[in-house]
């Protein structure tokens, strides 16, 4: 142990949220989280979506704290208890020389933590946050721990805090390998080809408000697994064939091929729901129009273009994430959507679209008025009486494939004062 | 031939419709109709919902003639075509004293028909009456050319016009047998148990008034055999297991397996529905929030009571199918219903619950100031706000299992003029 007993020791991480292309939808093991079949992820650009996270340790802390935005919530959980020991268990020898600050190996088993953690973006939107939280949670501990392990092993960890956190580990496409081990070892996350590898894609998510409360994802696969008749089929038989086609996808930027899967396999993740009993609805609930809507245009506007120039996928919620091909089709997607789902008429451009904002200028959209002089989409039959749906969707983000996790160096980046070890 | 040159020789039937509790989706063989599993219906008592068809045979007739509802249609579609080619080859001699009548089997080749059918339920309801139109058409025909063979032979004629049609030649609860044969001559309808073996049962039917075209259930399953990975696992592994376990809930009245089968194949046919390319939305479109009402109020109920009270079922459109376990059950259901999808204000309460009015009375509700004073259901907790969806249903239709079937002797039900043939 280190000779001052005043310091803090501090580490801030960034990471990624993401969102699958083949779905996870059930397990196989409850409390290691392990599930019934690999699923493949885009990771979302961090300086759209992300959790920032700093970890502090001080030989002053006298038990493991966690805040949240802000609010100290409670670490008892499982699932931060399996994280935490997984992850005190590998560390290593510390030193900061500049500090003067020693730990041995052993000592971690004695020292507390404290945990600050912050997401930009809304929580509850469904946006994926425990997956950023728990795979920022786990790097920011390895690396003020000196873990050893790489990224892949780490993603073993922060698969036990949540499923899909493992594929926050990596940057641009990610595959979580189901594995066979009964422990779990095996059931990490791979990169298949880093953000740029496919760097004109353009992800496009409504965030639609939504009152009522969902089905969890927890209870939710439980029921799946527990009750429906073709989720193992789906498992065992569907998915492998459709994660080898898509791995060819993305490696060859093959787009329609991309597209196809997809969509088929949103479509079929939310069949498997309807098919639990009692049926889980994620997508078409009284409030959630707006994605059979979505489903509808996308499809109309793919066929009249004779090749998909969008895709579509929707988790355990009702945001649509619509992958764009490029960044010219993106425009032409902004404009559709905004004209089918156009902002409250006082409301404020600036908050109705967030992200990246080239996309909105590509769209020719400066003000209010652009969004209501916007014409019909052209596929649009003249007989179709179109259909708009002012207020059904909260707010829009513009993103992208983006990177993996990153150390944020700068002491003015940290959530923890690095005196105290306390939120700033 | 018969010496007179003037006579009309004219029989009249009425067939009920059914609704499938185990559903039949999808197809082996298109021109044909043999489907990819074996299904399982309950017919709907005819005096409710029913088809009447009088078919006519005149030397005078020049062609072949069909008034639908009173306005002529054409016959030559496949699926008429079929029908008619199959029931003529199966004639017989016929021999009519009274009127002096003779046809020889032969001359059914030179013979031209008339026929005139009524469905006493809106044919665009999407409440089967293409089922028992076709099987109306079949079993007139039968009747009128003294065909020998049994129910169950005709019903693979019927078959050929609708596939549904082929379950309405029975009354009760009948199983259409998907047949191993590549003609579809093992394709055919029993029965497994007559309308009286469950008759404590009562069938609510909410109709919904759809002002968009739906998918139609022909390209539907085409669509849906093309293209879903699940239907096929659907067909050969899930629905035979559920036809063994229906077959033992039907004959031994076990509402509760029965409830549990009902709801869980119809929540599985709009499954493989959504696992569709593009997919296929029955139960969810906009103007059809009111199956994911219903459906979630009945698992409500169901489980608040801890044992199935309703099983409920969707065909391919948005009308909802309750089946009470018993006539106590089916006043309360009535009143849930009305609470939740009262009549519009100047509405009639007679022509909004149609059918079998004392279940209405059961309800204790007699006029629209009885349904305004509805109490909330109990199971719905009380910090749960109460939804009125005031003019989503259409009307009520309050029916039982019916009788399969039968022969309209006397002449003023007749629906063309015996003299002319030509209708009334």
């Amino acid at each position: 142990m280190a000779e001052k007993k005043s310091w803090v020791l501090m580490v801030t991480a960034q990471t990624p949220t993401n969102i699958a292309v083949i779905k996870y939808w059930g397990k196989r093991d409850e409390s290691l989280i392990l599930p019934i079949n690999d699923s493949i992820s885009v990771t979302l650009d961090p300086s759209h979506l992300c959790t920032t996270t700093t970890v502090a340790v001080s030989p002053g802390f006298t038990h493991d704290r966690m805040w949240l935005n802000g609010k100290e919530i409670s670490l008892s959980g499982g699932r931060y208890q399996n994280c935490l020991r997984e992850i005190r268990s590998r560390a290593s020898d510390v030193e900061d020389e500049k500090k003067g600050i020693k730990i041995a190996k052993k000592d971690w088993e004695n020292l507390h933590l404290h945990i600050a953690s912050y997401n930009n973006f809304p929580t509850a939107a469904g946006l994926a946050s425990s997956a950023a939280g728990f795979a920022c949670l786990v790097y920011s501990l390895a690396k003020l721990m000196n873990v050893k392990e790489d990224n892949s092993q780490l993603s073993a960890i922060a698969r036990q805090g949540s499923g899909s956190a493992c594929r926050s580990l990596y940057g641009g496409f990610v595959k979580w390998i189901m594995g066979k081990d009964d422990n779990g070892s095996d059931s990490i996350a791979v990169q298949l080809v880093d953000e740029k590898h496919w760097d004109e894609l353009v992800i496009l998510i409504a965030v639609v408000s939504s009152r009522q409360k969902e089905t969890s994802s927890t209870s939710g696969m439980r029921e799946t697994v527990e009750t429906s008749p073709l989720v193992l089929h789906r498992a065992k038989e569907v998915v492998p064939k459709r994660v080898v086609e898509m791995e060819e996808a993305i490696k060859s930027r093959n787009f329609p091929a991309f597209a196809r899967l997809t969509c088929s396999d949103s479509n079929q993740f939310h069949a498997v729901c309807l098919d639990t009993s009692p049926p889980i609805f994620y997508m078409n609930d009284t409030s959630h129009r707006q994605a059979i809507w979505i489903i509808s245009c996308v499809e109309k506007w793919n066929r009249s273009e004779g090749t998909p120039q969008v895709a579509y996928t929707f988790d355990a919620g009702p945001n649509a994430v619509l992958i764009a091909r490029n960044r010219k089709v993106a425009a032409l997607l902004l404009q559709r959507l905004l004209f089918h789902f156009p902002p409250q008429s006082d409301a404020d451009l600036n908050s109705y679209i967030v992200g990246d904002k080239s996309v909105l200028m590509d769209a020719g959209i400066q003000d209010l008025k652009d969004v209501e002089a916007l014409p019909p989409p052209p596929e649009i039959k003249d007989n179709v009486p179109t259909q708009k749906f002012k207020g059904d969707v909260s707010y829009f983000i513009c993103t992208r494939p983006g990177r993996g996790p990153v150390l944020l160096t700068e002491e003015s980046q940290a959530l923890l004062n690095p005196e105290t070890g306390l939120p700033k």
